[in-house]
Order: structure tokens, then sequence, then C-alpha cells
């Protein structure tokens, strides 16, 4: 069974959630819009988004093919893969609690990006610098701290494995260590004092890290390395201040 | 059977998607935070989110109590709904279908809210007012275009009935209709300029308020009315201008 995923060529962005479990869980796919020729590249994806055309086009890029199913949305995209793969529990409500958790990663995932353009995705963050500014400061001060610290809470109870839910990964690891990583990327002054707050998902992101699969991604031509397209940005001025 | 909707008790917010679909169906439910007594009010909503206590204590509200079960995000408490309720299709294609046409709205939502608030949502709106204006500006330009054209360009598809998925309403017909109703609300001068381009949209938005349960919800105290402590807020300066 070979999967086709359809995103943004250049970017890790919201694919590289879906990527990581497609990894993790060795499921073959095509990672469409950066391979080039027949049915592939960037053209195929815009394809498939022509809702005048096309039963269940998605709003959106990343989306997932599987035979004859589209699967759009991030959070849906792993909701649909997850107990697939052996990446989601089993019974029903601990794959509601599981999506439940993705979806809070995914409110956290749009704020990052407002970060560096709170007025308008439209407009270069060269128009919109000091609304950054103004953003970021309240998301390293408020909101970082909001959901890091309610991820750490929940690593802090009792817990029979390294992972959110036990012994093995469930995609929402995956995530957070995208998220982890993707902090350390942009914030990295303000996550080097963060570290210290957040012992148990810094464990818990190394743990990921360090899965064979993971590793072996990380290392490899497939993940693309973060820049200033994507959704984890690095702009000095919107990170904490050297002199505190 | 009963449920607890925990919520804010004087908006409509996130709320209002979970409550219209309880309403719908008739599900009998207690809108805890708005009760007084023993076991609600918004203390019993405060007690449920600590994640050093509460096992599968949520981020955020809305969440729901089902038995020994609590769901929270709003998507995700929609998807649990649905099926048992009749407000989603029966099979696992049409499931994942409306759960991803929920989670754009939900993106559209964020959008919305952060219309008033580009900068921080633990700031006022006077405290933001020249960023609220340029993000509007962008918001009612490009983003409600974007939004709104992608469902009527759904509803224009060939179909069996008035609602998104055939002659039966799902969840979304009823969150579109909250969308339509709550944009209105807040930028009535841009909305009756687009309500023209959006005539598929309003005749669902129509439908959906026609129906019985809606209509006697939508007359009943239960309702609560739009206000500017939620998420779609009328502000006149973030409207279009009456000159255009």
């Amino acid at each position: 069974m070979s999967y086709r995923l359809y995103y943004w060529p250049s970017v890790q962005g919201r694919g590289e959630f879906v990527r990581l479990a497609l990894e993790e869980s060795a499921a073959g796919y095509v990672d469409v819009a950066r391979e080039s020729g027949k049915g592939l590249g960037v053209p195929a994806l815009m394809k498939l988004m022509d809702a005048r055309r096309v039963e269940h086009a998605p709003f959106a890029p990343p989306f997932l093919q599987s035979g004859r199913l589209i699967v759009a949305q991030t959070a849906n995209i792993l909701l649909y893969l997850g107990p697939r793969h052996g990446l989601a529990p089993k019974n029903e409500a601990g794959r509601l609690w599981v999506h439940q958790l993705q979806l809070t990663i995914a409110d956290f995932v749009a704020e990052v990006h407002d970060t560096h353009h709170p007025v308008a995705a439209s407009l270069y963050y060269e128009d919109q610098k000091p609304e950054a500014r103004r953003r970021a400061a309240d998301f390293r001060q408020r909101r970082v701290p909001k959901y890091l610290g309610y991820f750490e809470q929940l690593l802090g109870r009792e817990r029979r494995g390294k992972y959110l839910t036990g012994a093995k990964p469930t995609y929402v690891d995956l995530s957070l260590f995208q998220i982890m990583a993707g902090l350390h990327y942009a914030f990295p002054r303000a996550m080097a004092v963060a570290r210290r707050r957040y012992k148990r998902l810094a464990a818990l992101s190394e743990s990921v890290q360090a899965r064979p699969r993971i590793n072996d991604y990380l290392a490899s031509e497939r993940r693309i390395p973060f820049n200033e397209d994507g959704i984890f940005r690095h702009y000095p001025e919107l990170d904490e201040s050297s002199t505190g």
C-alpha cells in the first residue's frame, strides 16, 4: 500500500506532522509535489484542490491519497493513519484523546505562524514587522508557557512508559517532537531558558528523535531543513533579546 | 442519556457549534457553567481543566462529558456526537469528509477571532485597534471570499438534497449556519454585498434556521445573543466603510 502525500515542496510546514507519522510507520509514500513527471509536482497538487471539479476537494494542503480516498486537514490525516499503523490507541476513548491533543497542537501551530504573520498571510513579513514583534512577545511570554506547560503537566502524571500514552509512541508524540524542534529553531534564546522548565517534554523529544526510523529520516534528504518560508522561522528580532 | 456541556456562560463562542448539534439531535444536556449549584457553574468547568489532577484534562473549553468520557476540541466533540445522533454519514469516508470540513470551519473561526485580537488574546481590543483594522481589512477582502467561496463551490456540485452531503443535515450544515449568522452580525455592511455572491450558502443557512428544533432553540433563552465578548463581534470600524 503506497500513499500519496500532497504538500508544498519547499517547507516542512503542516505536512511535516504527516511525514513523521508515515516515516515512523514505514508506510510507503510518494511526496507528490517534490517529484517531477506525469501526475507529479505542484500542478498535481493544485488540480485536486479545484472544488468545481473534484469531489471532496480539500481547502488546503496537506492532503493524503489512499486508494480512492482523499483526506485533508493534518489532524484528520493522522486520525486516519493512526489506527492503521499502530500510532494511536485501539479503543475509541483513546483515539478521541490523542486526536484532541493533536487538535490542541494544531491550534498552537497556527499561533506559531501568526508570530511572523499577525496581520495577513498574504503580506510579506517585512510588511508587518512592528505587529509581529508585539505578537511574538506575547507568544513567548504567555502562549508558549500555556501550551508547553499543559503538555508538561500531562507528562507529569503517572505513566507506564516514556511516551504520552504509554510505552509506545502515538502520532502526538511525533508531533510534540516537531513542536520542540521548531521552537528551538525559531526562538533559540527563549528556548534555551524554557528547556529547563519543560524537562519531560525535552526528554520525550529526545526519545522520538532516537527512534531508528525517525533518526534515519532526519538525516535523509527527505527532511527539508527549517527555513524562513515555513511555519517555524528564525527572525532574531522576534526572539528574546540577548540582554533578557 | 444526558450530556454535560462545559463552556463559558456568557458567549456563544466555540461552544455554540456543539449546542446547535445537541439541540438539533434533541439530546438532553446540561449547560454546566450556566447553571448554579453543587457541581455546576464556572468552578465545575475550571476543576476539570486541572491537568495535574484530572486524567485527560482538556486544554480549553468547550468540552463534553458523556458518562465517564470527557471529549474536548469543538470538531472532536462533533466527531463523537455526529454518528450517535444521525448528524454525520455512516461510512468512514463520509465521516472523515465532514470532519475535514469542520476543521476547515475551525480554522476560519480562529481567523474571525483574530480580526479583533491580532496581537494577543490577553490584551483588550482597545489595545490593538490599529492592528485589528489592518487584519480585518485583509480578512474581509481575501479570507472571507476564500473560505465562503470554497463552501459555495462545494454546494454548487451536483447534489441530491439541500444540505452539503444530501437531504439530511450534518453538523457541518449547522456550523455553516452559525458562520453565516456570525458574519452578518459582525460585518453587516460587508455581508450585505457578499450575500449576493454566496446564494447557496445563504439558502443552506435559511434551511437550517427553519428546522423546527433549531428555530425553537434560537427563540429560546438558551441561545445567548451575539455580543462583544464572543468570537463574532460587531465593531463598525472593522466592517467595510459605508462609502465602500
